[in-house]
């Protein structure tokens, strides 16, 4: 049994919840949350810090991306293998690094980037390049929620709440549909251009649309499509196309669940989706995943 | 540089050589077949064994499914790596565990069943119940030639040349339609019988039909579908599609070199496509890799 924590409570911590509670081979140890009571989530456990917790092997962080990076180098220092969900694709080397560093220090394990992308599409796309090494890649987001995205305009100043919209445009480019309540005596056009200029959002096509509730239009659905065309050998024309259309939060906390049952079985250090062998993330013996699977 | 030998030349060995040439750590060190001269691949050397060549790291075994267990066993007692695409699904895992005591007691590394499926298809299969573990797969192949059942096929006695085409059904079921030419003076329903009683046949419905001349309906092109409908956590309709079309012997030979790229970095022992990591296929800097396709 692998002892984990999860740490926020936001829709990825609670889907964690559920996905640790379906794992056989998991065990729920408590909740981290600045904002939850004992009592809250019935019996398991609230505490304020790991510290307060015994026997912790794994911490799942549900937290926010820009979060991530302090929050799980400290834990990583205390000895606790930790798995994030971190989304800013243009800084996970760069953390992968750091964490590298923090993980080997504390003899601890740590995954990062871990969800649908990055995570299983991350895996997919070097996959793809295994099978046909010369060619092109293209990643197409949506239609659907982008936690990663969402969190960020949620965190702009003047941005009551929030919610980003992915639209594919093909060949992997993308319009982000910005959807906000904002702050009483605050200037849309000031909130808007905030958003534009975001490192989240600099690069895309962006629309910002102001709305008076999220609550009608939410929905955590997701898709991505990756298509890849490409040279095995010689031979021109290899084609790969790969479609999945899921609950964000719901996938993401699984995938995070799934990567901590493989990273504990590493040596120190950090990891990413592309490290971790499929075999290891799934429960179940060795014979009767290699007969069922390959 | 990986120094790497390719035993055979069939459609496979053929891709092989030009997978070897295009990958820019590899060394072709020679071929082992034994109808080839030396002179036939130019300047590369032909040999009948893989102990007339110096330095070889690791062999492609680019020959039928059936000869494969001997052959492989043999160079991996003598601490010589071996890449395969064994493609007899029921029979993988106890090859697996054959070729796992031969791998460590030659100090040698294998991975079996490389190729479409088993291979890529095996590490997708596992990473899609990684991120929805309850539910299920179907695998969709065709319509396109099946090298292993074409090579089972030509084995069948009174068959002169012969190929199977499969077709699917949906939900994992497919058709076979093999077309066969048949040696004079051979009763072709006595041919039938053999075939649709092979292992390869025996499961599926199959069509037999007789034909003079194979060449003008010969295509390599195969393809696969997988489909999963699962549930990640507790979240119901997560949904996978993936889609490949390719030239199969050209993926084929691919796979292996990518997988003899990353078996290389193993300990002794034995390994299938869900045991290598996604990053070790593949050439590169891991900075690189992890920027790119994370």
């Amino acid at each position: 049994m692998i002892n984990a924590a999860i740490m926020g409570y936001g829709n990825i911590g609670k889907a964690a919840i559920e996905a640790i509670n379906e794992a056989s081979d998991f065990n729920l140890v408590g909740v981290i949350s600045r904002t939850l009571e004992n009592g809250d989530l019935g019996k398991i456990p609230i505490v304020r810090s790991v510290d307060e917790l015994n026997g912790v092997q794994v911490v799942v962080l549900c937290v926010p991306s820009r979060k991530v990076p302090d929050l799980a180098e400290e834990i990583l220092l205390k000895g606790i293998t930790t798995v994030d969900c971190f989304d800013i694709h243009s800084e996970i080397y760069d953390l992968y690094v750091r964490f590298d560093t923090a993980a080997k220090k504390g003899k601890s394990m740590c995954v990062t980037s871990v969800g649908f992308d990055p995570g299983l599409d991350s895996a997919i796309r070097a996959l793809l390049e295994a099978a046909a090494p010369k060619g092109l890649t293209y990643t197409n987001f949506g239609p659907g929620m982008s936690i990663g995205h969402t969190v960020a305009v949620k965190e702009i100043a003047g941005v009551k709440d929030g919610m980003s919209i992915t639209i594919p445009l093909g060949a992997g480019l993308h319009r982000r549909m910005v959807y906000v309540v904002i702050e009483d005596g605050v200037d849309f056009n000031t909130v808007s251009m905030l958003i534009k200029t975001d490192p989240y959002f600099v690069n895309d096509e962006t629309l910002v649309i102001q709305v008076s509730d999220l609550d009608p239009i939410s929905d955590m659905g997701h898709s991505t499509n990756i298509k890849r065309k490409g040279i095995s050998g010689t031979t021109h024309n290899q084609r790969f196309n790969f479609d999945i259309s899921i609950d964000n939060p719901a996938m993401t906390a699984q995938m995070m669940v799934s990567a901590a049952r493989a990273v504990i079985k590493r040596v120190p250090g950090a990891y990413t989706m592309l490290h971790l062998s499929p075999i290891d993330l799934l429960s179940g013996s060795k014979e009767e995943l290699i007969r069922r699977l390959v």
